[in-house]
C-alpha cells in the first residue's frame, strides 16, 4: 500500500480546490492512504473516507518565505508533512505550497540518498508529440552547478524517464547555445565529456532551447540558473501568444462566429500545451517521492500532482535510484 | 553622409534576397553610401546606382565557422567588410554570416571603444506592446560575465534605447530568477547593487523571464549564457504554437472557412510578433555601429537590418557611447 503525505494549505486557491483534486484522485486509486495536513476544522468537513487520515496544524508558510523562516514554522501543514514523511513509513509528500520552502525543507528533512551529489528539481514537460514528455533538471534548486552536478541529473533524469515511462536507454542531452561539441562554458564542456564517457547513460550531445520541446529529447540537463530562465521564457511566450489569440478571436462577430468553426481544433491544441495536466514538478535524488504541484493548482491539477507522485511511488523510483547510485 | 558596409554573401537564402532587401533600403534613404562586399559578377549585374559601390572578394565565411578559421579567411565578404569599416570612415558594418566569424571579426577587428569593459550582442525584441520595443544584452556573445560586464551592458542599453528610442530614462531591469532583490547567483547580485548605486540609470530591479516581453521594459540585462536560452526558448515556444495553430486552421473545410473569418486578425497577430521587422541583432559598445542581420534574411528582414543600421548611425550611438564611458 503506497502511503502518501499531503499539505493541503499550499494552493494559493485554498484548501476546497486541493480537496477536490483530492477526492477525484480517490476515484481512481484504492490501494493508497493519504495523510492530509492543514486546519482540522476545514478538512474534517471535507473528507470522511476511512484511508484518509487528518493531521490537525496550526501554522501555514507564506508563499514568499525565506529558508529560516520556515524552519522556524514547525508547526506548519508544509513542516509537518515533509517530518512526518521523513519519520515514517510514507512514500511520497505532495504540496502546492513555496516552492523555496518545500525545496528547503525537502532537502533538510528528506535528505539526498546517500551518494547523489546533489538532488534535481526536475519539470516533466510537455511536447510537440502529443502523449510524449521531457525531463528538465534543474530548473531552479541551485543557482550554480559543476560538471559533475550536470552529470548526477543525468543519471537521475535516465533512471525516472526508463522507470516511470518505461524509456528503454532514454536519450539525454545537454542544454546549451549550440550543437557542436566544445560549445558553451567550462562546466558544460566537462560535463560533456563525463557523460560521454558514462556508458550507463545514452548521451546524445547539445540540445538549443528551441528544441527541447521538439519531442525528440527524453531527458534535458541544465544548471539551475538557465533550466529557470528556460522554463519561464517558454511559459511566457505561451502565455503571450494565448492572449494575441483570444484577441483575435474577440475581435468582432465575424471572429467570434470563426471561432465557433474552430473551437473543437483550438481546445484541442489547447490541450496538447496544457501543463496542468503534469501537475507540477518533482525532486529527484532524496529519500521520497517529493512532488511540488502548480502553486496556482486548482482539482484537476492537484489530482496530476497526486497521480505524478503515485506513478513514481508504483515505479519504485528511490530504490531504484538508490541501486544505482550505491 | 552616411557611410556603410554590407557583406553581400552572408544569407542562407543568397545575394539575391540581400539585393532586394538593399534596393528597398534605398528608396526610401538617399544620404547614404553603401560599400557591398562579394562576388563582383553578381554583384555588379544587380546594382547600378551611383551611391553603391562593389568591392570584389573571393572568399565566403561557413556558417559554422570557427574563431581561427575566420581569421584566415582574409579575402571573405564578411572580413573585408569589416577592416574596411575599421580602416575607412564608414560608419557601420551589416552581415547576415556566421555570428560567431562576426563577433570574432568585429571584436578583433572593429575593437572596443575605450573605456567599455566588454562589449554586449543586443537583441532588439518586439513586445505585447505594439510599437515597443525592449533591448535584451547580451545574448550569445560571452558565456560568462561578471556583476561589472553586467553593469556595463546596462550603461550600453540605456544609451541605446535614450539615443535610438528617444526614451528618457529608460528603465533598466536583470533578467532573474525572482524578483526579489537578493535572488539569483552572486554576480547577478553583485551586479544589482552596482547598478543600484549607478545614479545615471533608472535602475527597476529583477524581472523574471515570463515578463520580459510584457513591454514594462526598456532595457534587460542578462549573462550571455542564459540571455542565449531566453533568446531560444521564446523563438522555440513561438515557432510551436504557430505549427500548432497552422494545424487547428488546416483541419477540415470548415476550420479553413473559419480561417478565413478571422485572417485579418491573425495577420495582425503575426505581424505583432514578425521578428523580421527587427532585422537582426547588434553589438554595443564597438568603434561602429554593427549589425548582425538574421541568418535567414530574406529581403524584407534585411532591409530592416539596414534601417536599424541607419537608425543607430544618425542616433550617433558610437559617440555618445565614447562621451558615456570617457
Amino acid at each position: 500500500m503506497i502511503k502518501m503525505a499531503i499539505d493541503m494549505m499550499g494552493s494559493d486557491l485554498g484548501p476546497k480546490a486541493l480537496a477536490e483534486g483530492v477526492k477525484a484522485f480517490l476515484k481512481n486509486h484504492n490501494d493508497i492512504e493519504l495523510h492530509l495536513y492543514g486546519d482540522e476544522t476545514i478538512l474534517s468537513k471535507l473528507f470522511s473516507e476511512e484511508n484518509v487520515y487528518i493531521h490537525n496544524t496550526t501554522q501555514i508558510v507564506p508563499m514568499e518565505v525565506g529558508s529560516l523562516e520556515f524552519l522556524r514554522l514547525k508547526e506548519s501543514s508544509m513542516y509537518c508533512a515533509l517530518s512526518d514523511t521523513a519519520k515514517n513509513d510514507y512514500d511520497a509528500v505532495v504540496s502546492a505550497g513555496s516552492t523555496g520552502g518545500f525545496l528547503t525543507g525537502a532537502t533538510l528533512i528528506i535528505k539526498n540518498i546517500e551518494g547523489v551529489r546533489r538532488a534535481g528539481f526536475c519539470a516533466p514537460f510537455l511536447t510537440m508529440i502529443e502523449g510524449k514528455q521531457v525531463a528538465i533538471l534543474d530548473i531552479g534548486a541551485s543557482n550554480h552547478n559543476s560538471a559533475e552536478d550536470l552529470h548526477c541529473f543525468a543519471k537521475l533524469g535516465s533512471i525516472y524517464a526508463n522507470s516511470v515511462w518505461k524509456l528503454d536507454r532514454p536519450g539525454v542531452y545537454i542544454l546549451n547555445n549550440g550543437t557542436e561539441e566544445g560549445k558553451g562554458p567550462q562546466e558544460i564542456k566537462d560535463a560533456y565529456a563525463l557523460m560521454k564517457a558514462d556508458e550507463s547513460l545514452n548521451f546524445k550531445g547539445n540540445v538549443e532551447a528551441r528544441e527541447v520541446m521538439s519531442g525528440n529529447c527524453d531527458v534535458v540537463v541544465c544548471q539551475g540558473f538557465p533550466g529557470n530562465i528556460y522554463l519561464k521564457a517558454s511559459e511566457g511566450m505561451a502565455k503571450n501568444m494565448s492572449t494575441l489569440l483570444s484577441k483575435a478571436f474577440h475581435h468582432s462577430i465575424l471572429t467570434k462566429l470563426s471561432y465557433l468553426l474552430v473551437r473543437k481544433q483550438i481546445k484541442h491544441m489547447k490541450e496538447i500545451m496544457n501543463y496542468k495536466k503534469i501537475g507540477g514538478a518533482i525532486t529527484l535524488g532524496l529519500n521520497k517521492v517529493v512532488v511540488k504541484a502548480h502553486g496556482n493548482s486548482d482539482g484537476y491539477s492537484f489530482e496530476h500532482a497526486l497521480i505524478l507522485a503515485y506513478n513514481m511511488c508504483e515505479a519504485n523510483i528511490v530504490e531504484k535510484i538508490k541501486e544505482e547510485f550505491r
